[in-house]
Parts: C-alpha cells; structure tokens; sequence
C-alpha cells in the first residue's frame, strides 16, 4: 500500500524562474508530477524536462484539484502550480476546499501580478489598494461595479486582473467611467501585458486616455489614487497624504 | 571619475531565503552594499556574510534613500531592501521620488505580507481584496477609517497591516467595529505573527474574537468576506459566488 503523497499548492510568478522563489522552485523539482493549465506548465517545463508534466485547459479547475487528489492518494508528490500568487484568484482556494485532511496540502507563495506589473511601472501600488477582477464567471457583475464605485470612492489605487477576453469586452470601459465619477482624469494608469513573462509590454497613460490602448486577458491595469504622478516615465504612488513629510 | 552605480530596490519577502526570489537574492549579491531597516537587513546578512551592510533606524527612510543615491553616484551597485515587496508600503517609491535620471533605478517585486499569512493559513485572499494599512502617521485616521468602512460595504476580504503599535493600540478596535457593521460576527479571521519568519505564529479566528488575540506591529490581520470559511483549520475564501460552480 502505497503511503499517501504531498500536495505543494504552487504560486510560481509571473513565470521566469528569477522571479520564482527558491521555495516555490524546490517544491516543484521535489515533486513527482507538477500539474496545471497548460499556458502554466509551458512557462515552467523548459526548468524540469524529465518532470512528469500533466496540464489541463482552462476552466476545468475542479476535475483538475481531483485528479491531483487521486495522484496524492496514490502516493505523489504533486505540484499543483498558478501563475503569480497560488492564494489571489489562483488553485490554492480550490484545492483546499476539495482536499480531506487525510493528505497534506501546502501553498507555496508568490510574486503576484499586481507586484510584477508595478514593479515593472515603478511604484504605483505603495499605499492602500484593491485588487478587483473584472471576469463575471462566478461573480455577478452587479458586485463587481459596486466594487469599483467604493474603490473609487476610498482613493484606493486599483490594480485590475482579467480586464477583457473575447467575450467580454465592456466591462474594462464601464470600470473606467466608474472610475472617472471619482478620479481625476489625469489619473496616471499602467497597462502591463505579459508582466515578467517574454513580449512583456507596457503604456503609462491616464485614466483619461486608458482605453486607447491595447488591453486584452493577459494584461494587469493599475489605476493611481490622487498623489500618483509620473516622473521620468515611472509611475509613483507617494506613501502617504497630507504633506506630512519633506524630502 | 567613477561610473555610476545601480540602485536595486528589493523585496526580499517574508525574510528567508526560500521565500525570496532569485532574481531578489542575486541582485543583492551582485550590489557593493545593502541597505535597509535593521530589522531588515539582520534578515539577510546570514546569506551574505563578506557584504557591506548599512542599516539605519525606522523613519530615517528620506535619509536612507539619500544616502542610496549618494553612494550610487559614487560607483557602487546599492541594493535597498524591504521585507515583503519594496513596491507595497516598502522602499521602492520613496527612492524613486529621490533618484534622478542619471541613475538607473529597478525595482525588483518580492512576496508581500499579506500573500505569506495567507499561504500560512489557508487560502483566504482568493478574491478581490483590500490592503489597508492602520498607521496613521503619514495618512489622516479619517480616510483609513472610510477606506475600512467603504471595503466592508463591498464584502472584500480585506488585509490590514501595522494594525497596532506601541502608541497606536486603539486602530484596530475601531476596525473591527467598522467590519462588525457590515460584515458577520462569524466571518474568519486570521491573525498572523513574523509571517514566514522565526517565530511564526497564527490563529484563525472570527470577527466578533479577534481582539482577543495577542496583535502588534508585527502583525497581519486577514478578514474574510462572507463567502469565506474554515475547513480541517484552514481558512478559504472560494473564488466565486453565487453557487456558480458545483464540485
């Protein structure tokens, strides 16, 4: 009988292995098989070329935790991975909730998005903000415009998963006059595509001006609060209010 | 006459070396000096025992960054760290404010703290979330309290960082009373200690308890929305609503 195997819930980044942690590394390298959606696995096998590699398409979360699962019952060790961050709009949530307590099931941290795409920008995310994603698949889009409204309302910087896909579209310019009900319109906006991955690109625009760029699935928004200016092309989000300090 | 050096503004994560990315843990290598906080650099200097280290006390970050430039314009490779990622309440705008064109500044993401207690603890920030930091030292009590009650409404999880400190004991009380008027007096919270440090420690509690709990400056309290539960001890906040998904 085969003794049970470990689950390693695996936020790998935005995908290079310099911005993996050397835990979330090792994890993978120590386990049997590392699974997850293929855009995924294509970004981590070329670091594990004799790994057993299982990738699955998008949408097929569920079937995928079980099966990682069974592996673990049959005494795998199994690297369940996401891009960024395994615990922000990631598999970490959902393997948990499909797990027993019968195997040990550990999640791994990462870089998420928002942290690649800022970094990338600058400094736009240094104080309060709100992560929101735009995709209506489980969440009603009802919730999601009252999200928007209350981020604008608090001055929060915004940063924006799952903009647009194909069969969404509007969405991205309903957040944007959500958003301009609050904001300044010279609001400085980042559009990152592809952060930390290859054809990384990015715009620094305003909020104004946002949707004239190029935005599609694989792309971060990040919206400034009031103090976020741009200098030298960088995007920075002072770390406070009030003028209480001088530099 | 020397060459310029490079700044590297580093989020070194939680502060162990597996938590950290490769690209943070080389970047140091590569620098003539680290900089940083004390507390900080005390978490490093075990990887780097031959490096010139410069540490300096909190509040001296105008000073620090000052210092940074100054040593940049003298030819050395700086790398100036912060725990978690340098780009959330960390180093990377303040440096940017600072440094002019002349010196090349990257900005180098690391694992925030909010993504290391959630990794700890389950998975509790699967969704759209809230970062709100309760010191009022450069942001005026007024606004923190209105982003907390605005993030309530909207059912975020939410993440509070430097809830409590030696003169600031009352914050997060207030904080809670504010979630109590929107949120369920059952809904999960985790409150965690040293997150991915020595020391580490976390309970998973409820919103109506967590004031009961020991919590400090080292401290991340995570709030749940309330969708959020516990399973087997850990806490998860399922990726939807709405029964949209079945398993």
């Amino acid at each position: 009988m085969n003794k049970n195997g470990k689950i390693y819930v695996v936020g790998i980044g935005p995908g290079k292995k310099a911005d993996m942690t050397f835990k979330a590394y090792e994890a993978m390298e120590k386990s049997d098989v590392i699974v997850g959606y293929k855009t995924y696995t294509d970004l981590v096998k070329e670091y594990y070329p004799d790994k057993e590699i299982v990738s699955s398409s998008m949408m097929k979360e569920v079937d995928r935790c079980t099966d990682v699962l069974k592996m673990a019952k049959d005494g795998k060790n199994v690297a369940l991975i996401s891009s960024g961050d395994a615990g922000v709009y990631g598999m970490a949530g959902i393997m948990l909730e499909i797990a027993d307590d019968k195997i040990e099931v550990e999640v791994i941290p990462g870089v998420t998005a928002t942290n690649a795409a800022a970094a990338i920008t600058g400094a736009p995310v240094m104080h309060d903000y709100v992560t929101i994603s735009l995709s209506n698949l489980l969440t009603d889009w009802e919730l999601i415009k009252k999200r928007l409204e209350l981020a604008a309302q608090g001055d929060f910087v915004v940063s924006i998963y799952n903009p647009k896909s194909r069969g969404r579209v509007t969405q991205i310019e309903e957040a944007q006059k959500i958003m301009l009900k609050y904001k300044p319109k010279t609001t400085p906006v980042a559009i990152v595509r592809n952060a930390g991955r290859e054809n990384e690109e990015y715009v620094v625009t305003t909020l104004e001006e946002m949707t004239k760029h190029e935005i599609d699935m694989l792309t971060i928004v990040i919206i400034g609060n009031t103090n976020t200016y741009v200098k030298n092309g960088k995007i920075i989000t002072p770390r406070g209010y009030s003028k209480k300090y001088e530099y």
